[in-house]
């Protein structure tokens, strides 16, 4: 039973995926990018080629030796065949026999030394057929389907899980390091596969690197810490920031933290469809210069996440994509301070949102983010 | 001091860097893979290019405004550019006032979608500047300099510290996932920067997966335990893989795997400098076949390892690359048994080993293999 349910997931992806493979006037299309190839069928091994026709439902997976026994147990509904040789060649070998005059090649995901393996596996006249396309997959992509939302629900509510335990055991003397792994042993434990990305324990003066991977450096007596971490569960992200307080905030840094506060609920406030992604970027970027905070907002005000922890749109200047019912972003302003004569911090706050039918729902709403010190 | 000793890896790696780009004929080099970034520079972000000028020492790295930071404390000796629009269009501008004749693109690692960037960004005639060619810095990552060396053999002693400390940790009842959550907790407190890949506890006849991935399953009252793991320390990535058994095995198992460690010594001792990849692999291949149980070798017998996991050149038939002192290569021959009217089962033995002007060092030589079951 739940294997038909699982399959019947598959099957409608394959569905949409076909669809949009005729609309884009092409007779077949080839998947190199692997989180692709997972979302279309199952599989989720380190070397595949997904091969879509246009005229059947019958996708064909290849990949190699070391994955016959997980293709056919991951990639139950689909056609899988393992290959000795590179599954691109395999995969033109199909092509060539299928009689397919137009196959999509992932402009996006597809390197340069790639191409020239296709080309050169087709015979003669044949090696033509190939389309550089936008990726159709990561367009569908954007959109998640119910299996999707569930089991990102899931991943969201086991990173908020994580960050209550984490808020109970860290404490003076200990390292960024220590909260790290304490944070991903517990992840683990609770049946996460890994982290979604390296986990960012960024605190004291580190917290204004954006990016500040937990190291040696001991929790500080007086300033911020930034959480910024996320798992992976059941193949699928979760991605969230708190910055909290250890010690004794001066007013400025209380009156920074409620800015970059006050710009991330105006951002998630505004989240719905049919708004555009710039204008929540806008949202969040105009509290922070009106605070005067604004040239030390350095970064783009979040992005969409599901199979990879990036992924389009993007909340970002420029970018026009109007939201849909079924995505799911992030809303992460920031602020890294960095002047003359006084300690550098950072300020982050991040939120994943499933945008819905009306408005959003907080798929991260059970971890407080108003002012927490400890 | 410190500072000084780091900057000049760097100047060395990138001199030896433009060295190539000469040889090749090229008037720079656009470095677009991060693992190579890191390699020429130190920077470690998620978003960077290099430019490298067979003219001159000056690297240029262009990334954004998440890491003014640290691509400074990073990339000390190399001109960091921070770059409001795409780093690729930047890096064009750069090109195009350098009036530089031929700029390699490497093949394996830009996209279709990046090449056009580049074609569009570059102003007319220009657009024709661009030579597909294999990664340079592929080649020259082959060799690991003294500075890698100490890093690698660092992170293949803690592997061997985390192998000893499981081995006392596990027992009947636990779960493969809670083997994992321990190990990897215990890499991260010992300094780690996390795992180099998803970590393989695969037990009973889930060993039979080469690639079997930690799950709830408990583990066996009579079966064998495959672990493969690896830390990612300091940026460079140990891998290793040793096989137990859980209760009492029969004399088929233990046939089995007397013959595996027999095919992986056989490896072992052959690797020295001059020696072709595919002897190796032939080497190990034989001793299984000879044992009967050549069919269920389904993979490629090793790989080299560094700053990524999966490195060229690897232990497979037709690779007639000649082994060269400096590289570090797996050792990882395995069977994966899958016969009617009997348990599956699997086994597979890794060690890493440094290439040597005579002969080799086993880098994981701390982690013994002869039979083990607890």
């Amino acid at each position: 039973m739940l294997n038909d349910m699982v399959a019947s997931v598959f099957t409608s992806r394959k569905v949409e995926a076909v669809r949009r493979v005729r609309a884009a006037g092409l007779g077949a299309m080839l998947i190199t990018h692997l989180p692709d190839v997972h979302y279309l069928c199952g599989f989720t091994g380190s070397n595949a080629v997904l091969m879509i026709f246009a005229g059947s439902r019958e996708a064909v997976l290849m990949t190699d030796g070391r994955y016959t026994r997980q293709a056919k147990a991951e990639a139950a509904g689909t056609k899988v065949e393992i290959v000795d040789r590179a599954a691109l060649s395999a995969a033109c070998g199909l092509l060539d026999k299928s009689g397919v005059k137009s196959c999509g090649v992932d402009a996006a995901h597809t390197t340069l030394a790639q191409m020239e393996i296709l080309r050169k596996s087709m015979p003669g006249k044949k090696r033509n057929i190939f389309k550089q396309v936008e990726s159709l997959i990561a367009a569908q992509r954007e959109l998640k389907d119910a299996d999707e939302i569930a089991k990102m629900r899931k991943a969201a509510k086991l990173g908020c899980a994580l960050y209550e335990h984490i808020l109970g055991f860290m404490d003076y003397g200990m390292t960024e390091l220590q909260v790290a792994a304490e944070l991903e042993h517990e992840a683990r434990v609770r049946g996460a596969e890994g982290m979604s990305f390296e986990t960012i324990v960024a605190t004291g003066e580190r917290s204004a690197l954006p990016h500040g991977h937990a190291t040696a450096a001991k929790l500080p007596r007086n300033g911020f810490i930034t959480l910024d971490f996320g798992v992976m569960l059941n193949g699928y992200c979760s991605d969230m920031t708190r910055t909290l307080y250890m010690g004794k905030a001066s007013q400025f840094e209380r009156d920074a933290y409620d800015a970059v506060l006050a710009s991330q609920v105006a951002g998630v406030e505004l989240v719905g469809p049919g708004v555009s992604c710039e204008d929540v970027d806008e949202a969040c970027r105009s509290v922070l210069r009106k605070a005067g905070l604004g040239k030390w907002f350095t970064h783009s005000t979040g992005h969409a996440v599901g199979l990879e922890i990036h992924e389009g749109p993007r909340f970002s200047a420029g970018v026009k994509t109007k939201l849909e019912p079924g995505m799911i972003m992030t809303v992460e302003p920031g602020v890294y301070l960095s002047r003359r004569g006084a300690k550098d911090f950072g300020i982050r706050i991040e939120d994943m949102l499933l945008v819905k039918a009306k408005g959003h729902e907080v798929l991260t709403a059970a971890s407080p983010k108003a002012w927490t010190s400890i």
